[in-house]
């Protein structure tokens, strides 16, 4: 199974950091983008950027770090954004409708998909986004988490968003698959009724209600999906069993 | 808005690292965990437990760290435990189905919510879980991601598990919400009526189709659902209008 690829139209979303302090987080956020497929990185206003400590923490998405755009202002940042996701964690006078990053993501996929070019906007490291940084995007997003303890830092942010984005690809476990083939009807049953010969033949029926016991057995491998190397080694176990307990009286096959 | 409370059934999941290497990422993964509200963390033969690297990336999840259980087997970290999801990016001979991180969570959760222990398994930083420690497992998961670079840390991994964890719960973001009233039919009303009769008296409407634009301005507002206090800050703005444009010769309320 050939490996899937990131579909292009994800070239339509980029990922918005807004006066990052530490040039560890601008490395971090880069992998984290680049492992969710996501390249396009806008910088407005970093403190420290190109730096050698980015660059280290961007392991293998040094790519991403050399291609991004530094601006002045974030309305820089945004030229030709359609949808722009701010994301906060602090209650805001905005009556912009709050969003789950389900719902968020669900949207931009859609629009990005459409060829609109769509942004998530996330704040300084210590202060968030200011009032004025909000009140340029058009969407309001939340990454609901414990009231009591919330700490999730800026690398940490962009990961979980590039996820959910990510995630609502549908993409494509296959390549990771291990190749099975499901049993078939004839297959299970010719197991089943091996199971229930020995079984009588070994005396487990005896005193017990044998019909009710093969029931109860059938519902643990139906729920199990049976694959047909499966029902090989179950049928080679039954075999042994009939070779050392002698031959089955009952056996009519 | 009173802050909602994350529910006890979190104490369910656990969050199973085996052999994990460096200090740090044990640090980072209760940080993350505590952020989403699980609390419960196990450690199979980690190489330095505890630590003070370990302590500070923990940043204020401390008392995940001290209530860390440290086994010397993936067994004994799992004892109790019904459901264990190994985590892993790799291709498995195991057959058993591969699941998505939404899915695994949503199997997860509604055990842990009906009194089942469950657990996260993530494995060495470098070589990722053993077959071994795999075939102890039941479920098999995998994040998803850009197949020609995927580069997920422990940390990161844990934190997407628990986001995706902690995102099925519903939690309610009302705390988070600004207050806001939505208008009433006759608001809204009422504001489409002034908006009309301005624009006719300024004389918006000469040699245009008046009642195409109008449609189209219901569109806009009606999309964006009005509150009451915009409500009064449009017709605040006709108000204005009306006063510097002289009266309008069509007012009749």
């Amino acid at each position: 199974m050939s490996k899937p690829e990131v579909p292009d139209f994800l070239r339509n979303v980029r990922v918005v950091l807004a006066r990052p302090s530490h040039p560890g987080n601008i490395g971090a956020a880069a992998r984290a983008m680049k492992t969710m497929g996501v390249t396009r990185l806008y910088l407005v206003e970093p403190k420290r950027f190109p730096d050698a400590e980015a660059t280290t923490l961007a392991s293998g998405a040094a790519d991403v770090l050399e291609n991004a755009v530094v601006t002045g202002t974030l309305d820089a940042a945004l030229e030709g954004v359609s949808i722009a996701c701010a994301l906060t964690s602090r209650k805001r006078e905005l009556t912009t409708p709050l969003a789950a990053p389900r719902d968020a993501c669900a949207e931009l996929l859609a629009a990005a998909r459409d060829g609109v070019e769509v942004a998530l906007v996330f704040g300084n490291e210590t202060y968030g986004l200011s009032i004025d940084e909000v009140a340029r995007c058009n969407r309001l997003v939340t990454i609901a988490g414990n009231p009591d303890y919330f700490s999730l830092n800026l690398g940490q942010a962009v990961q979980v968003m590039c996820y959910e984005l990510f995630s609502q690809l549908a993409f494509p476990l296959d390549h990771l698959r291990a190749d099975a083939e499901l049993a078939s009807h004839e297959e299970v049953e010719g197991f089943y009724g091996h199971l229930d010969r020995v079984l009588d033949g070994i005396g487990f029926y005896d005193r017990r209600n044998g019909e009710r016991l093969m029931r109860r057995l059938r519902t643990l491998y139906d729920r199990a999906s049976l694959e047909r190397q499966e029902i090989d080694i179950l049928r080679g176990m039954l075999k042994q069993i009939e070779r050392r307990c002698g031959p089955d009286p009952y056996r009519h096959d």
